[in-house]
């Protein structure tokens, strides 16, 4: 496949958002991001994420959170950006991604706040404990076409994304989930164009959720998403792990670390989800 | 001491808040919160969620994120909530938290968005993997009384806690920090009173930094700050772990866990802080 250039994307075009007002933004979200019949969330945060990037006077997410109110829909959006602050090396600002019912009522789709800086500007000190994952090698790994059908079908998602596998974290699709939740994978762009700030707000949201490695296998709807950016990550495929800790009372939370392709651990998520519901795992799964 | 209850503490008197119009909140910041010279962000937080938990239909933050924008002092403050959306399980709502310059200019001091629910309608179910930390026991802990006296002189915040860390998770104090980046310690109010969802909004942000055990030992100011509450916590003392991982690039992350009584993961949060200028190392670290 041809290289795609940073610009010059799937990605890229199917965030575009268009400056209407001061402040205000259209854009149209593509249907080529979904999971089973939903828009992913880190699809709605990314586009969301460039219409603040265009409003407030810092081009990059440092810290970047998304509540999510109703499922986002192929077609139409606004977004409303306000700036709260604006500082000489960070600025905060929130953004309201809105789209339209049938009888053109403004229905919200998710709240973002999010303070913005330049990581252009930051100090070349790291003086990080985390170590990157181990991860099979790519030619070891499941891609996305390896996966059990049913779940997958009508995932468009998968044929935008480069998504492989650790073999060793996919118990859950052959039936042996290994109890730990967690998962380990590379993630790139289909159309090869490499990773920017934005798209790490996708890439931290876009593997099956890790509560599959705990046997729960179901819809695990995020109703909260929160994003560190925290370098501009170098060309070349990500490594992405996640993890869940704490599944108790109907919630859980999952932490998602990318790692780039130099060795540095370019972002860290954690989102609240809803835990699968009894009736949604004897359902199949699908979101209502 | 005698025994506070909940409803009737220093916590409860210095996050009250007074409902102005449908939605308009005032409080009085106490000075009793303070760390150096900054009123706690932990403390703050607590004061918005406050009014939160008024304005919503739903009293207890599930997921809770601040954005410091500019120190808070103690004095009047001004609560403006908006509920975003409102729904049978779940209610999400922004809170800005104002304060008034010498001559009269409204200033932002942190800008929040949370979803707020229920917590007594959550389901039994625990499948948490993470496991309760390792302290030791209370009477061999290092009270707040026995830190080095320069950098606790004016944090009045100390007297209002019953805060006991880990000795070996306190290296730092003795000038040989483990370099792990890690502390535990035990958390309760000082004069009794029970922990409730608000006040774990103060006990992740309580403890010293984490990065003093990486030998980092200034100023590190919240730029974000993000709670979960995923359980109402059980009578008794607390036990908080933190850890920081990623310190790079002039900023650093650091996690909490905080654990009740009946060993029940009740909190995780995430913040995003600013690491110490070299300058602020030279200067003892003081906030500007």
């Amino acid at each position: 496949m041809a290289q795609a250039s940073l610009g010059d994307s799937e990605f890229d075009r199917d965030t575009a958002v268009t400056r209407r007002t001061p402040g205000t933004y259209t854009a149209v979200l593509s249907p080529g991001w979904s999971i089973i019949r939903a828009l992913n969330g880190g699809y709605t945060l990314a586009t969301a994420g460039r219409a603040l990037s265009r409003a407030l006077p810092h081009p990059d997410p440092f810290s970047i959170t998304a509540h999510y109110l109703t499922p986002a829909a192929p077609g139409p959006a606004g977004i409303r950006t306000e700036t709260v602050r604006t500082g000489r090396t960070v600025s905060t600002g929130t953004a309201a991604l809105v789209q339209y019912a049938q009888d053109g009522t403004e229905v919200e789709r998710l709240r973002v706040v999010a303070t913005y800086g330049d990581l252009d500007d930051l100090t070349d000190e790291v003086r990080t404990s985390a170590k990157p994952p181990a991860i099979a090698p790519r030619e070891e790994c499941f891609r996305s076409s390896d996966a059990p059908g049913d779940i997958f079908a009508d995932s468009t998602l998968l044929q935008r994304l480069d998504v492989r596998m650790d073999p060793a974290t996919c118990g859950w699709a052959v039936g042996r989930p290994s109890g730990a939740g967690e998962m380990r994978g590379w993630f790139g762009l289909a159309d090869g164009r490499d990773p920017d700030p934005l798209s790490l707000l996708l890439a931290v949201d876009a593997l099956p959720p890790a509560a599959f490695e705990l046997g729960v296998t179901g819809w695990t709807p995020t109703v909260e998403l929160t994003v560190h950016v925290r370098a501009r990550p170098a060309p070349g495929p990500l490594r992405v792990s996640i993890a869940t800790r704490n599944l108790a009372g109907g919630f859980l939370e999952e932490d998602a670390e990318v790692w780039d392709s130099a060795d540095r651990l370019v972002a860290q998520s954690r989102q609240l989800a809803r835990a699968p519901r009894p009736k949604d795992l004897a359902a199949g799964a699908r979101p209502s």
